[in-house]
């Protein structure tokens, strides 16, 4: 048993197929944190997954400063399917974008989708910047996939293309909209798919709201469902994880619990 | 009629009392803020609260460098009671401690309650500026109360002096707990008090989580229950939100719509 009590098992993205004695080789950015932040050495154990092969366990082999390997030894978690769920949102200011996807990360999004909207004021995102974000925050909360962060693309493009079996939860502010919790609630009633196979996205605006023709505009189509969050106005990433929280809960995966194997992990 | 369309009126907490007539000072920070970064001058409207009297609708009178008076014409919206939901938290690092105070203010807690657990990493708070993003935050997002930030204690001193009717969600990725809309859910069936009358608390632990025998001291009180937020291990600042938002929605005021006079500061 390569496992260290005391030392919680660094947990690793990557990209290259996990099975059983796979040498996997590390990113230069992995091996500096394992090597001079954790003050990892070889033989001792990590963490891999890579989004389709579930989590292994594997033993660190050469640990240099900016390279390494790991030599993979056993499964801990199988894949498993996870629920549908993406997020659209008008990218906000500063550091709040990159809470946007660690957050929508651990609220277990599949996919980061930035649009750009009437009232926009960032008009362009680091993918980059935001595709590490959201890779550290999947190994930190025990995922076994990293969503995927798209392009940003206009609102109007990303509808045009829409797919109609796509429910699109439109967080509105101003019009007519019901509670997210009784639109959840009525299709939790009325049998509705709330596996992997039925799929969902949340929207959520810029700082200053959609314009009053732009959300005319955007709850026309038959996929979209415009929905509210309560009486106070959300800032635009609250927005997000509020509703990404609250579906996770009443139809996602909010009733399972952290497999034991991520526990140990604490 | 002394709105500007467009430019929608600042908002502003103020702590002495408002009524049509009264010429309320405003505070330095206020004052600069009015001035030199929305560059308004005497004359142009300010929205008022204080947390007891209703939203008004103040004019500019004087306004210098670093201090200015405003005066109360009209009431917009009355004073009413909030849902009573309180975030009892374990400090964490850097910003994220000031993210958990605005994000909670956005999301209708009426306390913030820092609390010292085994594992807490962060043994100190700084309450000016906790405090300081806390009435921010409800300056923007149209809450008529700012939540109040109470002095740092022990977990175990703020349990000994609990008041029994008063209960308690304890956010716990180990051990035995309920999914929390579950427990919220049932709480509904059974017809529980759902309005200001009914008092709740949301506990959320330091990053490494609660110690194993912490948990198991922390969830006997009968006002206790331990709640489930799905696979993924939350960061604490995280697990606060989602459960707080997963409250409101379920149990709070996530049924109501931003009042009008809300919507039109959009």
């Amino acid at each position: 048993m390569v496992e260290i009590e005391s030392k919680p098992a660094p947990r690793l993205y990557v990209t290259a197929p996990l099975a059983a004695g796979a040498a996997i080789p590390l990113e230069s950015g992995q091996a500096h944190y394992l090597r001079t932040v954790l003050r990892r050495s070889a033989g001792e154990p990590v963490l891999l997954f890579n989004g389709r092969d579930g989590e292994w366990l594997a033993e660190l082999d050469a640990l240099g400063k900016a390279s390494g390997t790991a030599v993979v030894r056993q499964c801990r978690r199988p894949q498993v399917p996870e629920p549908d769920l993406w997020l659209l949102f008008a990218p906000v200011k500063g550091d709040r974008v990159d809470f946007v996807a660690e957050k929508a990360t651990e609220l277990g999004v599949l996919v980061l989708q930035p649009v750009l909207t009437r009232r926009s004021v960032v008009r362009r995102v680091n993918l980059d910047r935001l595709s590490a974000r959201a890779a550290e925050a999947a190994e930190q909360c025990g995922r076994l996939t990293v969503p995927t962060v798209r392009p940003l693309m206009r609102l109007t493009d990303a509808l045009d293309g829409w797919e109609a079996k796509r429910r699109l939860l439109v967080c509105a502010e101003a019009g007519e909209a019901r509670p997210l919790t009784t639109v959840l609630g009525e299709e939790r009633e009325r049998g509705a798919d709330r596996g992997p196979a039925s799929s969902w996205a949340v929207l959520v605006g810029p700082e200053g709201g959609f314009a009053a023709d732009e959300l005319d505009w955007l709850i026309r189509p038959p996929f979209v469902t415009p929905v509210g969050l309560g009486p106070r106005l959300l800032r635009s990433e609250t927005a997000a994880l509020a509703a990404l929280a609250i579906w996770q809960a009443l139809f996602g995966d909010g009733g399972e619990r952290p497999p034991v194997a991520v526990r140990d992990q604490i």
